[in-house]
């Protein structure tokens, strides 16, 4: 399956999770792709990578549909997840809708700091990172979330990596170097805040040039 | 500027902001691109829509490239946000140094929930939602997060809109409908998961049948 159709999965996932629970039994590919605001050609060429082709007239069965997204996604089997950096980031990681639904689990928190260790925050106890390889033992930790100051993130993609987590999703701003095979999602907030910057300043220079043009033309 | 180069700026930015602070005068193509883990080809492709050429042999002038992806950015100006939604999350990311970096400053917290509004967060008093519009006329705010639960998100879209904030990040689970001229960023933490369950899954299924294939061909 191409990386761009793996990253729109979750949002088909999601709409079909929606539709399926409001009772929807088919929906045609144009309708599918205007929910979720996309090119219904796009949408098709994904989901026949999926092997799931829409009949003409009728369009997609959305049960049958939603249960070959889920199957692509592998949500069919848990996902323990650890939590590395217990600070405000990492607790509310911890408590989110996001981090908890469906087959994922955050199953333990880990931090190197003292006055952290052994606190219990919704129900997990804060462990050290000394302790990852235990964990990834016991409780088939898959995924690593790395939740630290800047400068302690590679060490702890490093101590991941070197427990057998192959998936992890940074929130430090730093990019991690890791093992071939391991794959990394890079949760870049500031960068979504420069992105969106950058369209701001262009709308308002368009307004300002739009402004000037305009008064060049009346009066 | 093309969209995916727009999306690489902020990490050339960091990587120079980086070379920078450490006094590297200059820095090739291939160098960059090496530390920043992309295609050299794709980096002198991106700089050369900024206007920035490097000399052959040399390379490019960190400090003036530097200048010309920050004025790329729009990291000349100051950009107020205002969080919607002082949940756990919403109260961690106003305090995250992502969200509190260079020109990017958390200006305003709001929620509905009388008993969060006049509560002091970080030296910030969570505002009740209706007050944003005076928010937005009275601090400038230029770009809104949402991190409400998923069922309010759409109408807080709505209420941000109808104040003249354009650029919203968006943490909840849902595809936002905003007016045309908007841009939202949508921050998906579940959906990060999923693509990595997607991968993993693939390895471990790979990992079977090699394990499979080699016992055939041993013994």
């Amino acid at each position: 399956v191409p990386a761009p159709t793996v990253g729109r999965l979750p949002l088909y996932h999601r709409a079909l999770a929606e539709l399926s629970a409001r009772g929807v039994a088919t929906a045609s590919s144009t309708q599918l792709a205007a929910t979720l605001g996309v090119n219904p050609a796009t949408l098709r060429r994904d989901l026949s990578h999926l092997g799931s082709l829409g009949l003409r007239g009728t369009g997609y069965d959305v049960p049958m549909l939603l249960a070959s997204v889920r199957r692509a996604l592998a949500l069919d089997r848990e996902w323990p997840i650890a939590i590395c950096g217990a600070g405000h980031l990492g607790l509310a990681l911890a408590r989110s809708e996001g981090f908890n639904t469906g087959r994922f689990r955050v199953a333990s928190l880990f931090d190197v700091d003292p006055d952290k260790i052994g606190e219990v925050f919704s129900g997990r106890v804060v462990r050290h990172l000394d302790e990852l390889p235990d964990a990834v033992a016991a409780d088939g930790i898959a995924i690593g979330v790395i939740t630290t100051p800047r400068n302690a993130a590679q060490e702890v993609a490093d101590r991941l990596s070197g427990a057998g987590v192959r998936a992890l999703v940074n929130f430090a701003p730093v990019v991690l170097t890791v093992p071939t095979g391991s794959r990394v999602r890079q949760v870049d907030l500031s960068a979504e805040l420069e992105v969106l910057a950058h369209y701001g300043a262009r709308r308002l220079g368009h307004s300002a040039a739009r402004l000037l043009e305009s008064g060049s033309y009346t009066s």
